[in-house]
């Protein structure tokens, strides 16, 4: 990396592409959606699918929309064929589903792909040869004639053998392959080459697929290839425009977005981006891209968890952690601020009337794919107070006042700066019981009994047992209502000196097993100091938090 | 995903941006670098780094050649703030490194940030709010012009500290965060103000960097918000414009790279693009990119499986498999077209007389990265017979010739549908003994011993020892070659038909330990057959080539 590159390598060369449109364009329309995850992903992991994973795969596929499936390579070997052939017969294809099959234009590969889809309703034949410089160079040693010859002799079969078989209805793919490196005039004439074989109409198009077999250039050349191609290709109408990118430079889902806003109609790609080397075009991404500005994809994922189990358990790669919409972390924030936005943006949006979606940092509703708050917000010592309070509120139901949850961020940051890992929600419930002395957790001053009296001049008393670190004595003091009576108690019996300046109370769950928490915020010398009781009465839990903050005092 | 989401997400809106430049220009030089791995990505992993951990990430990215580090966010605690003062300390920061650190603007945070690089020779400070529409509706209840005297507030606070601090010469840095999700003319109103505050000159300039804090639109949109706030920017020469995409729609690396052609100087990011949820830009992604359109990015990735060795260590979290240029799987090829066509590509390559790259499914060189070809070629049941013979001839040596490649194939083939697995290079060798009886795998016929006669006529004669499934037996017979005296023997003693159609033979190795190949094509019956021979005499390998074919015949 040290040496100067520009020797060994080239820029890519722009596209002669005048008065372009599709940096304009919005994409208000799904595409056809083809999945080739048992072909082009499957030839592209360690340990290829058995007839268990692929049938597996095939029916998930199904079950998520997808209508146009590339079952396989059939002329690759006895395994691929029976598989497909198997599949045909199994009756899994539903009425809306068509399979397609990827041959290599020689007559006898042909002949067996076609045999594989015997007994098929409908069906695609894809066609495909390599048309770039670099292959027709290095690979073929062959002239653009000759490669032209090759695509022409290969529909020529096509159009044969799919005459002399007409049970089923076939239809036809044909990839210019290596399209995105190959002269884009040339691609052209290829493509009008092979439609002059098989004569697509309006009704009865032809797919023509254009695939950025390796990704050799910014995403924006291969929308403007796209373009250029859908205007100068003669009988555009008669074509079905397929995308196909993959993702060398890591921008395969922005190509095939800029493809479709250049007026492509069908992408092909793969779940989770799996495929040759980087991978194809994720189609789960580009799926849900169109979901979250409106567009229905028609596919569904709204329990993603279970795709990404049978695509992990398929194809033995997983869905890494940051990949978009599947990753186990991408609804996460560890950050407190962005803890703090998102929880307010839950709040506004279960406030708001209409059903928007402007959650920050959240560019699709988790629930929408079937996850919930718990991934979203998670805490370690990197977060702030609105993660934790959020999680507390979750999963113990506390809504601690805002100032409350500036004093316990402080214990919070101490237990993950201490531990050195992530917290849970048990942890943060345990720092808050230390915090706070709250339930079962050991204390200084310890309520063991109380009663509450009015005397004649209207004033509360309160009278009582309390243990100091395990000492009961008994003690009572007065005030205007319960929560003075108490701080007099703690004042004359043990010279605390506690100065209440804020108190709230809520409910903790609802009907017969309904608690209460009480918060208490008092000023003790110069420190402000907070305490929380719990109880299923409301005047103990007030009682509780008095003693919560004489703990708090006396710490 | 049933429903229609309509109600839900809104399109994100186009930006009025007029004849638009940046779909029309290409990268041509490198930007500035700024890696965020110490800050934003470690803020968003599980288990934040410790001391240990960000030095050693520290020292890696000074390694790579980045010259601007952002270490963290020195008021979010202790541990974050005792790090970076460290640091500084260490003398680990080589003199044409500039470290900064992330401060919201507050005037507490901001004098925090400042002590925590006391000692610094240089550094930079960035300052950010939020503030787009959601994050001023939602998490703060501010107006526009609150939001933007935040910005002031905080660059004053910036001003007056450093004019206080004169040992470290200070640079300042502004996001205005959400940016792309804001109303363009408001950034760039707060962006004006703040600049106002700070009177940055083209000597001196201002950082401003625009976050893509959340993707919410195709990556065009971003390019187009950078090419207005280019254009629109009062005093755009003292401002240098920072990119910070993330991934949530997946195209944060074509954002970024659009965003450069759009007129920005400078990327920030993360290696192998860790960060908030789906991660921020892809640093080595970009950098590489730009590599392989000839352009020197300035990193040095050389040794790529170090730094993804680092990084994994660094963030416990894993490289995906085909993430572009590191994943495990990029540069392999299971299928047997791709296989043969990238051997052709680097047999072409070494027959060149440029240095040019273009071999077929690779981007890049991988010895450019430090790899070799034994991560390209790997061979499944889906792959062909380039592949496999490529293994062969790099871990063993043998050359076979094209048509038995074609012969071999089928076995190989064969093992891989039994195995169910990828074979490595030891299965193939083993594949190829089999297959052909070599070395010392058990044989029909075995050569014992022979010795090699001229007769008076000229003709050759063959007398040795064969065993026959274990049984030695003496055998002689003549011909016009060693060959065909052979084979004459063959058919005399054992009835066996071959005519032999072709041979190649080639050295194996060189100098003392030199052995010799022979590949034998015979006709039997109908049947075309090969043998191969090995041996330290060149001779006894073509003998012994006989012998191969003899037990391919037999079998």
């Amino acid at each position: 990396m040290l040496r100067d590159p520009s020797a060994k390598y080239r820029p890519f060369p722009q596209v002669p592409l005048e008065n372009r449109q599709w940096p304009s364009r919005t994409i208000t329309a799904p595409p056809r959606w083809l999945s080739t995850d048992l072909r082009d992903g499957n030839q592209a992991i360690v340990d290829p699918m058995d007839a268990v994973k692929k049938n597996r795969f095939f029916d998930l596929l199904v079950e998520i929309g997808i209508k146009e499936i590339e079952v396989g390579f059939p002329s690759a070997g006895q395994t691929e064929f029976d598989f497909i052939s198997g599949l045909v017969r199994s009756c899994r294809i539903p009425d809306d589903v068509i399979v397609q099959v990827l041959t290599q234009s020689r007559e006898d590969l042909i002949r067996t792909s076609f045999d594989s889809l015997s007994g098929a309703k409908q069906a695609i034949i894809h066609l495909y040869n390599a048309v770039s410089p670099a292959w027709r160079d290095i690979v073929f040693r062959m002239s653009q004639d000759e490669v032209r010859e090759i695509a022409v002799a290969g529909a020529k079969v096509l159009r044969d053998e799919a005459a002399k078989r007409p049970d089923t209805d076939w239809h036809f793919e044909y990839s210019p392959e290596t399209f995105s490196t190959a002269e884009l005039d040339f691609s052209i004439s290829v493509c009008e080459a092979v439609m002059e074989v098989l004569q697509p109409t309006p009704e009865r198009p032809i797919i023509l697929n254009l695939p950025a077999t390796v990704e050799a250039a910014t995403p924006n050349i291969y929308a403007d290839q796209i373009e250029y191609f859908c205007r100068n290709l003669p009988n555009r109408e008669s074509a079905v425009i397929s995308l196909h990118t993959h993702n060398d430079r890591g921008t395969g889902v922005a190509a095939a977005e800029l493809g479709l806003m250049a007026g492509a109609d069908r992408v092909e790609g793969c779940l989770f981006g799996n495929g040759e080397r980087t991978g194809n075009c994720c189609l789960v991404t580009v799926a849900l891209n169109m979901y979250t500005q409106g567009v229905d994809p028609g596919l569904d994922f709204s329990d993603i968890d279970r795709v990404i189990e049978t695509v992990e358990f398929c194809n033995e790669l997983p869905v890494h952690q940051r990949h978009p919409y599947g990753g186990e972390l991408v609804f996460t924030a560890f950050s407190g601020s962005h803890q703090d936005a998102i929880k307010k943006g839950f709040e506004a949006h279960e406030r708001q009337n209409d059903e928007q979606w402007r959650v920050p940092y959240l560019p699709i509703d988790p629930a929408d794919l079937g996850r919930n708050y718990e991934a979203v917000i998670r805490v370690n010592s990197q977060s702030g107070k609105g993660g934790f309070a959020w999680v507390l509120e979750q999963d113990q139901g506390l809504k601690l006042p805002k100032q409350m949850q500036a004093d316990f961020s402080k214990h919070v940051q101490r237990m993950a700066d201490e531990l050195g890992r992530e917290l849970n929600a048990a942890d943060i419930w345990e720092a808050f019981k230390q915090a706070y002395q709250v339930q079962t957790y050991p204390k200084h001053f310890q309520l063991v009994d109380y009663e509450e009296t009015k005397a004649v001049d209207g004033t509360r008393v309160f009278s009582g047992k309390i243990a100091v670190d395990g000492q009961e004595q008994s003690v009572s003091g007065r005030g205007n209502g319960l929560i003075s009576s108490v701080v007099s108690t703690l004042e004359d019996a043990f010279d605390l000196d506690l100065k209440v300046l804020d108190y709230t109370e809520h409910a903790l769950g609802s009907g017969r097993d309904a608690r209460a928490a009480a918060y208490l915020m008092c000023e003790t010398g110069d420190r402000v100091i907070w305490g929380c009781g719990i109880d299923e009465d409301i005047a103990t839990a007030s009682v509780r938090a008095v003693l919560s903050a004489a703990n708090s005092a006396a710490a």
